[in-house]
């Protein structure tokens, strides 16, 4: 074995996503805590920094590490810019601190004679005097010559021990033993709208007021006000490209299509185009980017679907045969799994032979939309694509376009969701649209917030998808829709809608999770003032989200007891906790339930016997509470949460300056 | 971004620490299970294998894994040798099981036409014939006729899902998406002694018979047979080298040393030599390796002291003052902890500007003693010499000797003590010395088998050493010697006990941990069969370990309840439950303690009602019980633990044979 000097241990340098295989994910503005398990043998004193660059910034720049106890050291480095950033660790033996302790351990033990470690502590500072310039050159010069002077072995050590000294040698001297750490972490850093975002999905076909008129993007710009009023700020659209002919589907997924069904907007690709043609139904690429710019206007932005597979007549079938499967009699095959087939739909083969040409172009189709000034995307079952592919796709569009962001549609195994988002997804879907009991929403968020997953999964909880209408939605009417909508938007910075929720649609086809009537396949002009809608409600949960700042952190989650076992009982707050936030909700759409709530006192900061506020932001309702047990009954026909902000009453009589 | 396949997801491999960064630890003779999470996107299905290789056999091999659950797979490997092994895993996605998946699925869905499907059924056989000889190429020459003259589609099927051809295809077939995991994981495989020893430490000064006469090997050899009855393995020596004059500490510490006095062997070189060379006192160094061989003559070993520092007489500090800190008027600096001076010792600098030689010198001395015959060594204070010394140190000595083991002596911080465990210690030293009460030996204990610690650090309970004489033995008397003993003798299959433990020896200096007349600065002559020895009782611990396999493995200790808090109940059990170990002992050496055992009647397999047996080792004393609770007293007078092994009575009368 060769001798190879690495003379401190640098390990468990977090956060870091399996061992730093994978970034972790931040978002601008926020503050990186690095913490690392850094010591040597022997009792030496160590020094410590951050090495931190970032892909706008490449050299190396340095912040402190301290040491906190059990050789555990924390720093932290600011993440100011939308874009990659990497950090490692370097430690060293700081010589003049060792030096400094040892001799002031002799110094208290009564040790007479320290004529050689005063000899000793000279020599580091002339060490470092010599590396030295201005200011700090002035300084130890000073030093030496007090040193010199001193009639004392008192004065030379008081001269030496100065504070001032002490920083500037300790910074000037020769790293000693410099190890490095073995890894360079990556940190994706995201704009804050990665993190806090309430998204609505809407058909643009659908948004024509005249029932049997092809809806356009003109129809999306007059509808954006009422979707900016509900308080949402991302307008997710299906995909908007010319649907194909062939094998076209019919209502409800019939197999034939009647005259006039315009198809499934995931068939993409017809005589007029592909990926990047619109649908000419919808207008123009020109009017679609004034859609762009006028949700833009708004505060909000226009999210595309990204769905790499086509329809029979889509150009690239033409153009570029070698880019699907074959069967051995030569025909294209379509997408299956057996026994289900897709006949309207042909899969690309990202492992072809000819794999580097299809990655370019799909690379080409998603720059091309940002282009048109898209930063968001919502990506259909990237997990039927290869995760390297996502890790290339997403790295090359990020690289010129850090601001984009892209949202993993995966409902499938835990790993596989798991993994897209390590290879570079921005947010990803859950299993929140299945979780409706006690303990599974427990067990599942604690698992998104309390393990390594915190690091790089962003849960955007939908409580509806064109593709899933959940049973709880199903069975439990317009209670179960507030109390879903109220989960989502609170346990989550990040939760979407697919339209149709706030007027409460809960026609499913017999036995299944589909809509009946899906809009998959059909037209539908809503009414979107119909009795029973839930707009207000929604708008409310959107205005808490934004008044609240701990409503808009993911790792801050925290589940506390209530007593009933249909009542889940959580808050967040901010680090500060200057915002508490707290939500009751009752599970059970069905039946009122009482509960006692186990307010976390300790944790909110309130002492015991403290009087506090309880401010019910649904309702706009307050009241005052006393100690740690609060009982409370939430009827799911009128209030099925409560959302408390928790508020301390810090001016008494005696903190007005009157008083003193 | 580059575009680089890497098709299959491989992570968690495991067992690995810090993620490969440090071996795993495993004895000659163990299967080594390996888990990983393999996956790729969509429905292909995989294959998956261990590649492992030793030291000794340096050219890959292949071992099976098998998918379990959830993107989970195992496997395993024998690791027969006492040597290095490294593995790691390669994946590929097995095109004929995923097209005999998708036929299958395709044929139990009904599909009427299967013509498509069975000619890509015939081209993959087709393709594994080209790469077949011998008997594959008849089976699969064989299969090819049969398609070729199959009268219909169902015949066609059926030849191509023969068992015997699956096998055959997805063997021959080309690894498709072939991927490697991206780290080679090592296993330092030792010996079993390295797990299962029983060790006693003794000082040879002090072995002579006749008071005020010097111990030799001699007597060492006299004495082995009086250890070996106790059931003990391994035969610890402090240092046997010539001891300095300088400085020299009398007894009890005393900073000088009145005439006679023999120093602490710690303070290793004089003119006689250093290191290599033997204390003339014992004998010469053929004496020593009579020594050595009449131990292994009766299946023990001698283990040996490694305490890299020197009396200031020492040979190296006149061949080599550059190996030693000097201080700045170029005296050569003393160990100190200030304000702890230790004048009779001077460190070596590992760090020096020489520390190529040094090191190397430090490795010639180590693999001298191993040319004596010595196997294992105790390491003096590992922590005060830097880690990559170590893991160079061990590794260069195990490349040549496997067999050798190291045990830490480090009383640190506990990441230290870990990382010295990382940097190849085969065994440490333990915190198991200062854990008295329940609590804190449960949390302990679950900590080094239930964490990744148990991968790599096996700890040896020392009862005491002679620095410590815990302060639970210097106040509980007997009972507190027997209650320490079996503790350790049942918590790990490392455990050691340090001469005159067995006499119940427990005067301290007053308010330390310290022996009084520490045998370190005095030779003290015991009478071995002195009254209030525990001799039996340690004899019977050892042969109930050498009887019961359960008590030889770390890792399956389990703690289980018992309703005092003064009673410890806990056990070990093989994993084919064919030998299972109950343990209660009972903390307070003052005071008997009742408690009610919670047998885990699951975990050992004995069904609700069975009844079974408990045989209490120690006293030999069986009794019969019908349920998982039952009710003990520990008087620490008599029996401060019991020792249970379990049984099932599982011949009945309708077992044998005329019942039938």
């Amino acid at each position: 074995m060769k001798k190879e000097r690495r003379p401190i241990v640098i390990s468990r340098v977090r956060p870091a996503v399996d061992d730093g295989r994978h970034p972790v994910k931040r978002e601008a503005g926020d503050d990186l805590t690095v913490t690392a398990d850094i010591f040597k043998e022997g009792h030496d004193t160590l020094a410590a920094v951050i090495l931190h660059r970032s892909q706008d910034k490449p050299e190396w720049r340095e912040a402190p590490l301290h040491f906190r106890d059990n050789d555990g050291w924390v720093g932290s480095i600011s993440l100011e810019a939308n874009t990659r950033y990497w950090f490692t660790i370097e430690a060293w033996t700081d010589r003049f601190a060792s030096w400094v302790d040892d001799v002031t351990r002799r110094a208290e033990g009564g040790q007479a004679d320290l004529t050689s470690e005063l000899l000793e502590g000279a020599r580091h500072v002339s060490q470092a005097r010599a590396r030295a310039a201005g200011a700090d050159a002035h300084l130890l010069d000073d030093v030496l010559a007090r040193v010199g002077t001193a009639d004392s072995q008192k004065a030379h050590l008081d001269a030496l021990l100065q504070p001032a000294v002490r920083e500037a040698v300790c910074r000037l001297q020769e790293r000693l033993d410099a190890t490095r750490y073995d890894r360079e972490l990556e940190i994706v850093v995201d704009r804050p709208r990665a993190r806090f975002a309430s998204w609505y999905e809407l058909f643009p076909r659908s948004q024509s007021k005249v029932p049997g008129r092809h809806g356009t993007f003109d129809d999306c710009i007059e509808r954006l006000p009422d979707v900016q009023r509900m308080g949402f700020d991302v307008v997710y659209l299906p995909p908007i490209h010319p649907i194909g002919w062939t094998e076209r589907k019919g209502r409800d997924n019939a197999l034939t299509a009647a005259p006039g069904d315009p198809g499934s907007p995931w068939a993409i690709g017809g005589p007029e185009g592909g990926h990047t043609a619109v649908h000419p139904d919808l207008g123009t690429l020109e009017d679609f980017r004034r859609l762009v710019l006028a949700a833009e206007r708004l505060g909000m932005e226009i999210a595309l679907d990204i769905a790499f597979q086509c329809s029979p007549d889509h150009p690239w079938v033409r153009e570029h045969p070698e880019w699907f499967y074959r069967r051995p009699d030569g025909t294209i095959r379509y997408a299956e799994n057996p026994p289900k087939k897709y006949q309207d739909i042909f899969p690309l083969n990202f492992n072809c032979e000819a794999w580097e040409a299809l990655w370019d172009e799909l690379l080409h189709v998603v720059l091309f939309w940002v282009e048109q000034g898209v930063q968001t995307f919502r990506v259909d079952n990237p997990h039927t694509k290869p995760f390297d592919f996502w890790r290339w796709l997403i790295r090359e569009v990020q690289d010129r376009h850090p601001e984009v962001v892209f949202l993993s549609e995966a409902f499938t195994r835990p790993k596989v969701m798991r993994e897209l988002a390590k290879a570079g997804f921005t947010q990803s879907y859950t299993y929140f649209t299945w979780r409706n009991f006690k303990e599974e929403l427990t067990e599942y968020f604690q698992e998104l917030v309390g393990s390594e997953m915190a690091e790089y999964f962003r849960g955007n909880l939908f409580v509806n998808t064109p593709d899933i209408l959940p049973e709880v939605l199903q069975r439990g009417g317009p209670p179960a829709f507030k109390m879903r909508a109220a989960l989502a938007a609170t346990l989550s910075p990040l939760w979407g809608i697919y339209s149709g929720f706030e007027l409460c649609e809960a026609a499913a086809m017999p036995g299944s999770e589909e809509y009946a009537s899906s809009e998959k396949y059909e037209i539908r002009v809503r009414d979107w003032n119909a009795p029973g809608n839930i707009v207000e409600y929604v708008t409310r949960l959107n205005a808490i989200r934004r008044e609240n700042p701990a409503l808009q952190i993911f790792r801050n989650l925290r589940f506390y007891h209530s007593d009933s076992s249909q009542v889940l009982f959580y808050g967040k707050m901010t680090s500060d906790r200057d915002n508490v936030i707290l939500v009751a909700v009752n599970l059970d759409p069905f039946a009122s339930h009482s509960a006692t709530l186990a307010i976390p006192l300790e944790d909110i900061g309130i002492s015991p016997g403290e009087t506090y506020e309880l401010h019910e932001l649904l309702a706009d309702h307050r009241r005052l509470a006393h100690d740690g047990s609060v009982p409370i009954e939430l009827d799911p026909g009128t209030s099925p949460a409560h959302v408390y902000r928790v508020s301390r009453w810090r001016r008494r009589e005696q903190d007005f300056p009157y008083f003193r």
